[in-house]
């Protein structure tokens, strides 16, 4: 990773940031939900989609009409975030309050993915949302493939911001009477809701029973 | 709200827009974090930060120092994204998977918030987060309000897209033999971490046991 370019060298909270691939990877593939910005007319635009990472990539995909796959294959460079969201951080002031979190920027220009590599790409994202599916589910027909864009954003150009840990107040305000910590927020699925129109005899698959027994869900956009 | 400008028009999805205006200020009021697409030097940026609705617009802020701040009161206009992840479809193809959300895209021209009324928005800010929080921390510094730039975003130009409900397959898919439906996403508090300085004799005030008591998280980036 090309650590401090202008674009990703973090000028304020320096002290947060990372440019280390391990910590950017963990938390790239602690989630599965980006933002994506990109230009259209010379203003910026944002997408939330979903994304998975595939060795020193994070692979995209959308209709191939879609107006964010249409601007990112223009050749612009798209920023791309991820932000875990871990706690709100409760200080003794207004000014100190924060949250703790993880998050990635990334800024790359798109590559095509070839027809005959999509199929493993999409099938890498099924499973990266629920690890195992991909086997479970009938094949991709050739028609869903030619109306699928994919594209690869390698991650080059990235850095990573982390804030973990309890309020850092004003010295003096410490001996205020005030209470002051953090407030851990934890996702998890609430609910498995069937499809009304199951076929008959179709019992909840191992492989969706693991991911719930597993907690594999950090947060919400979060797994691991 | 404006709808159907050229930016807010949804294209695609169409069937999942909606540009009324309790729409919107529902899904805004349910979350506390956004991301803020900017350009600089002609390419996108994309900064997650968090931002408080006040009546017809939404207030950001910041260090005066800040890029993202620095980038909104040149004048151009922002687009701020704001997605709440419900749940994961599953379906009896790869292709048919989607997640279920509530999403906001508003693009806005920012402005400054004069000085006085700063302390009332950061203070709306506060109690977003944690209702009834401003009242139990000291006042803000002026040195601390010097500091902080505060912009508003009028909530004109604005859209929201809603993904509810079970997996729509192929009609001729619902008879395989493959488990498919939602699995439903929720994020609570999961701990209260007291800040390890407290001052001798301060107990968890009523506000904080409130808000984990009531459960207002829906889920990360969530308060309702």
């Amino acid at each position: 990773v090309k650590a401090n370019t202008k674009k990703t060298k973090l000028v304020r909270g320096a002290k947060r940031a990372s440019y280390d691939e391990d910590v950017i990877n963990k938390i790239l593939d602690a989630s599965f939900l980006c933002h994506v910005g990109f230009t259209c007319d010379g203003e910026a635009r944002i997408i939330p989609t979903a994304y998975v990472r595939i060795n020193d990539a994070i692979y995209l995909h959308g209709n191939v009409r879609n107006q964010m796959m249409q601007a990112l294959v223009d050749g612009q460079a798209a920023c791309v975030t991820v932000t875990l969201l871990d706690g709100m951080v409760l200080a003794r002031s207004a000014f100190h309050h924060s949250v703790n979190y993880r998050s990635v920027v990334l800024f790359a220009k798109a590559e095509v993915v070839e027809a005959e590599k999509k199929p493993p790409v999409l099938d890498a994202l099924i499973d990266h949302l629920v690890p195992g599916r991909s086997k479970n589910i009938r094949p991709h027909l050739q028609k869903e493939l030619d109306g699928t864009l994919v594209v690869k954003l390698t991650i080059d150009e990235a850095s990573a911001k982390i804030r973990s840990g309890p309020p850092i107040d004003s010295e003096s305000d410490y001996e205020l009477d005030t209470w002051a910590g953090v407030l851990e927020f934890k996702t998890s699925i609430e609910k498995i809701e069937a499809c009304p129109r199951l076929a008959d005899n179709v019992v909840l698959p191992d492989h969706v029973k693991n991911l719930v027994r597993n907690k594999t869900l950090q947060q919400s956009f979060s797994r691991n």
